[in-house]
């Protein structure tokens, strides 16, 4: 152990480790890049350097702190976790990890990322029980301090081998001595073999005692070899487990730096967020081993079972990039979206160029097709003038966009709030699903997906969404809701459309910020579709809006009329309201009528029917249209409030604000008044207030809170006394 | 309002209403017949008939208690619940409660069942906000209560209606007077129809005026028809929300008894627990609905789009039944393995002739293919000769057969005690994906799935099964692991076998009973099947073991000589072992050959290498093999113990015994003493025994705490006391 309070760079190495220049790491560093890799303690400078690039983007004019970036090696020496300075490459395992401590635009007073990593160059970054060890315990600090936990995967899965020292000693009980060919029978040690295996310090063996014509005989029952097999596989689970918890507790995110195999692969994904290097594959079996199971060479490479073009059509990838810096410079933007910690407000990162106080411009016109990202960031008409969004200009990163293309997914900030944003793509979209080289009869498949319908696929992304911008990111979120229902034939059905439709239920059950569901101009909301995305799904923190030119129900006019405005209704109608059939009508009712002019009648009347039956089905459609209004669901209280999309900015600005605060003071109140109510913790915050503001301005709401922090804090610890006198009397009295 | 403290079987019901003979439920009857389902009041009946069914299948002898069946109504009156006794049919809306108390063979004291069921015969079953209210009420007091809800789908989706008494009355602008064909701009109301339109009850519009030559007219702008359309949507929401919670919380099932439409499918899936009558179909649009969007005839019926063979075979229907009795029956027999309420130890349900102490006598033979039920429910042999297996004979009821037919998941009971269960599928199994009746060119696709392996939809089965387990029917599990792996090639990648992968792990990390994971005899468990369920994932709960005739490792030996003892060290051994090999060697190496021996030396060298390759190769599988065998997992623990198949049944019995009445208190102690860490809850538990009981023997812990169960509650009210003693010290020293 070292000395010093703070262990120093020779910390739990051999103390024979000589002091080393830079050149040494040059052997690793080449075996890395061959592997298509970064080194792994290159990273840190990576990060700087994305750190940089953050600065340069977001506040370009600015100062950047001299101290904007430091690092400190993470190691673990059997009983804790030290942060150390070292120089690179001095690890003994296979696993390293980083505390780094940047200053970034949306935090310049710094924030703290934790980076764990494979080297590729240790035993091809196999997982063995040290590597893991270090993994799960940097994992445990991250969830201890709420703090980001960054992975960056470079592996071949768990590690393998076998007690080599014995394969020099093993002998072989053949069925018949001096014929091999007639096979054997177990595998033994003899009395010196033994002897010499018990040096061995890596493995050990289970014997047997045998006699065999009177030699003795240690036949082999067990082999263990340290480190690599079960050994791997359990300390493999033990991260798989603790990556699992860490995905709903703390930002986790994966760059598969190199390819990641096995519980390589299951790490990325059960840390949902990935980033994907083109040319490394996430895999679980190798190409030649599938090619040797399968009896042919179906393969040629492991990035036909693995590469971008899998897993980021999928949705394990939720971005790709193509070298490693644009790996860490994604990682660092969408860390720009993310509070520092755990229960931490948003970061706030305003673009000073685009005010929260102004109109949005672009707007989408009926029946015409258009770009839902539009809706978000804006639009560049063709002669480049520049029509705003609802959100900041430039502030919208989309993720998982190769994936179930019938939504748009991302993080975009709107006057500076982040925002989690789901939007709807009202254009029919195609999706490829491969062939599969395994089976020579199958074919690739094209699918036409119908704009605003969601299908299996976008189900399930609308969920994973969602539950990314809830689970670490704790961001408010925006659904731009424009579906009109769920693909419910034969196919979508089989492929368990109504799993993954619950999945979003299911999802937004959970979600423990403010999410806004809109209904933007022109858009419309129908049956199932309205049902998964329903404030009442979690009337805490859902609220729902609905543009002034959009539509809700059911089922849309044409649909309705077809079951509710049939024919007979139809022709009533046209009785009451056109006299010349009415007259006709009349005039066949007459009793004097004879049989000749009754025929003409007859025919004047079924000319007639058939003449304004288009237009009083286009009434008849435009009656049942007029149901889907906006102006009533404000009334009935099924949306909060009808808006208008050039105004929305602004609205949802001061709403966010203002919630966000609210809900940031509602959650201290509820950590100190344990067991209370929603209403309960409500009915306090709401007493805090002054009786002359108004509870229903969200911007004086918001600036109230701002200012007077300090005040509320005050009245925080006095709930804290008031709580503990009360819990006193209440245990007295009880007991 | 009743006079009398319980409401009366009038209450709230006109008070003209006449009291009425039963016969006028006949149309009501012939109604819901027409449908194809039962009606709902005559439920109760079917239910008393399969608690009838139930004992006479677990206790064919028993005297059953005469007051076996009892039931009172549930309805709301807009501010709380009452449970009484009416003649059926008095409903008003079309959703109807029933509380059910039944004494059941595993509860022969009595258990309450609380029952929500669509009214078909009312507005075609369909969705409006009263009855929203009600579901959302009986399944918040079935929360409230932990008691089991049961879900009878029959209905039509969401209401639907437009304002009828405004197609009496609205008006038309026409763009040309007297010339229809050219065209309307708007419709209104005149002063007449307005005040006529006012007197409606169920609608309301507005309206905004306008002076069109003269005349007055009110523009229509927004028609409300009250409980139907976003009404109607917003209480489907509501009760989304609920059921997803519900799912979370407490047991919750579905018989979806005549088709289900819209929310009514997605409250299906949301309760997840399934069982479809053959003939009803579960689906979001109807068939006409989707000929009309696809502007063609494709199908002729909704059961195309989701009937059983559709729904049985995704795993959204986990069972189905010929007829409602038949479903019926299916849920008291699921409920016979599930608590009577959230936190209540499970129901014991002994089967007299086949006791915990026996052996197991079906075991699986190497190399042999078997079915995985035999490995649970044993095996009749074709002479009619029963070999049993690990469970109680006859107490194995699969679920989710339809889908994904690789693992095998069910119910079962092990000396009563009701237990989870996966096993494994050794053989292959087909899996077809029908054609897509609205794409002519898609067909058929078989697609054969091998045995032992990990698919998309095998994992996700595993995932929803365990979740099952866990979620309101709080059983122990045992997975019978025996897998060689996840299938990694690329149609299996693409189709995402790493998030559905994810989901067990997932799923495993919430478990909150205890669960085991048992690799059986001839089984194996390699690599990432491995990872999925190692214990330290959840090291509380789960605990693994392996049958002494078992194996586990990262790869399987061909694959790992296939790497690690290739053949350079395959002829290093042959030349070590085989002394004619080492001979020709020696002889080769000779510098007096010359250059014809040694080309004839060199093929005899050649020649035994190929003669013995074969046989050496099988020995350096048997030294990889011997690696993976289960003493040294005891030994490093990896596994908790190794087990021999014909004793597990009794180690089971005893250790889950044991397992089960430790978590029971774990449980309590743990909600006298919030934020006690577990170790600490072991800790008192352990203090508890006494120091002469044997803490390894699960018997004596067990028999133990069967029997002291006064003491251990008086231990737990100390407990209390304490705690309170202690928090008063707390708060006083921290204030």
């Amino acid at each position: 152990k070292s000395i010093a309070s703070q262990p120093g760079p020779m910390h739990l190495r051999a103390i024979d480790t000589p002091y080393s220049g830079k050149e040494w790491l040059q052997p690793k560093r080449y075996k890395a890049h061959l592997m298509g890799t970064t080194y792994v303690y290159d990273f840190p400078e990576l990060f700087k350097q994305a750190v940089l690039t953050q600065w340069k983007k977001h506040v370009p004019n600015a100062k950047i702190p001299f101290d904007f970036f430091a690092y400190k090696e993470i190691i673990y020496d059997g009983s804790e976790l030290h942060f150390i300075e070292r120089e690179p490459g001095a690890n003994s395992i296979g696993m390293v990890g980083f505390k780094l401590d940047v200053k970034t635009p949306e935090y310049p007073e710094g924030r703290s990322l934790l980076v764990v990593a494979n080297d590729i160059t240790f035993k091809i970054g196999s997982f063995g029980p040290e590597e893991d060890v270090l993994f799960n315990k940097i994992t445990e600090f991250a969830r201890k301090t709420g703090l980001p936990r960054i992975y960056l995967s470079a592996n071949s899965g768990a590690r393998i081998g076998l007690a080599d020292e014995l394969i020099a000693l093993f002998k072989v009980s053949w069925n018949e001595e001096g014929k091999p060919e007639k096979g054997f029978d177990y595998l033994y040690l003899d009395d010196e073999g033994k002897e010499e295996f018990a040096k061995s310090n890596n493995s050990s063996i289970i014997t047997e005692e045998v006699t065999y014509k009177g030699e003795k005989r240690h036949v082999i029952k067990s082999i263990h070899s340290k480190s690599v097999g079960v050994d791997a596989l359990r300390g493999s689970g033990l991260i798989a487990g603790a990556t699992s918890r860490a995905y709903n507790d703390i930002f986790t995110i994966s760059l598969v730096t190199c390819r990641s195999v096995g519980i390589g692969a299951y790490l990325v994904r059960l840390g949902q967020r990935a980033i994907q290097i083109e040319g490394q594959p996430i895999i679980l079996t190798g190409a030649p081993a599938i090619n040797k199971l399968l009896g042919k060479q179906v393969y040629s490479s492991n990035l036909q079972l693995g590469g971008t073009q899998i897993m980021y059509r999928n949705g394990v990838s939720h971005l790709t990039a193509a070298d490693d810096l644009e790996g860490v410079e994604k990682i660092m933007e969408w860390l720009s979206y993310v509070p520092s910690q755990r229960g931490a407000p948003v970061p706030i990162l305003e673009n000073e160029s685009d005010s929260w106080n102004r109109d949005v411009e672009y707007a989408p016109v009926r029946d015409e097709v258009y770009d839902a990202r539009w809706l978000i960031e804006g639009k560049v008409e063709e002669d480049g003038e520049y029509l705003s969004g609802l959100f900041d200009r430039d502030s919208f990163t989309e993720t998982l966009s190769g994936w179930a293309k019938g939504v748009v997914v991302g993080r975009a900030r709107l006057g500076g709030i982040p925002f989690g944003v789901i939007a709807v793509e009202a254009r029919t979209v195609e999706n490829l699903i491969p062939a599969d080289p395994a089976n020579p009869e199958s074919t690739e498949v094209l699918i036409q997906e119908a704009g605003q319908v969601w299908y299996p696929n976008s189900a399930f992304k609308t969920a994973q969404a969602i539950n990314d911008f809830n689970n670490g990111e704790e961001l408010p979120m925006m659904i731009l809701a424009n579906w009109r229902g769920f693909s419910g034939g034969q196919r979508d059905m089989f492929n368990e459309v109504l799993k993954y439709g619950s999945f979003i239920v299911d999802a937004l059950v959970k979600y423990k910020q403010p999410a806004f569901i809109y209904i933007p101009p022109t858009g419309e909301l129908r049956g199932g579709s309205w049902v998964v995305v329903d404030p009442t799904i979690n009337s805490d923190m859902m609220e729902m809006y609905a543009d002034v030119e959009a539509r809700a129900g059911v089922l849309e006019p044409q649909g309705m009329t077809g079951i509710k405005y049939r024919s007979d209704k139809l022709i009533k109608t046209m009785e009451r309201l056109d006299k010349t059939y009415a007259d006709l009508k009349k005039q066949l009712s007459s009793e004097s009528l004879n049989p000749s002019e009754r025929v003409e009648i007859q025919a004047k009347l079924k000319a007639r029917e058939r003449a304004l039956l288009p237009v009083y089905s286009q009434i008849a459609v435009q009656f049942a249209d007029l149901h889907d209004r906006t102006p009533h669901m404000v009334k009935r209280g099924t949306i909060r409030r009808e808006l208008q999309w050039e105004n929305s900015r602004r609205f949802f600005y001061l709403r966010t604000r203002r919630r966000l605060h609210e809900e940031y003071i509602l959650k201290q109140i509820a950590k100190e008044l344990q067991n209370s109510t929603r209403l309960k913790q409500i009915a306090i915050l709401k007493s805090w207030l002054p009786a002359t503001l108004d509870y229903e301005n969200d911007q004086e709401v918001a600036n109230y809170l701002e200012i007077n922090g300090k005040e509320i804090e005050k009245k925080l610890s006095n709930l804290k006394e008031e709580y503990v006198k009360n819990s006193l009397f209440n245990l007295l009295r009880v007991n």
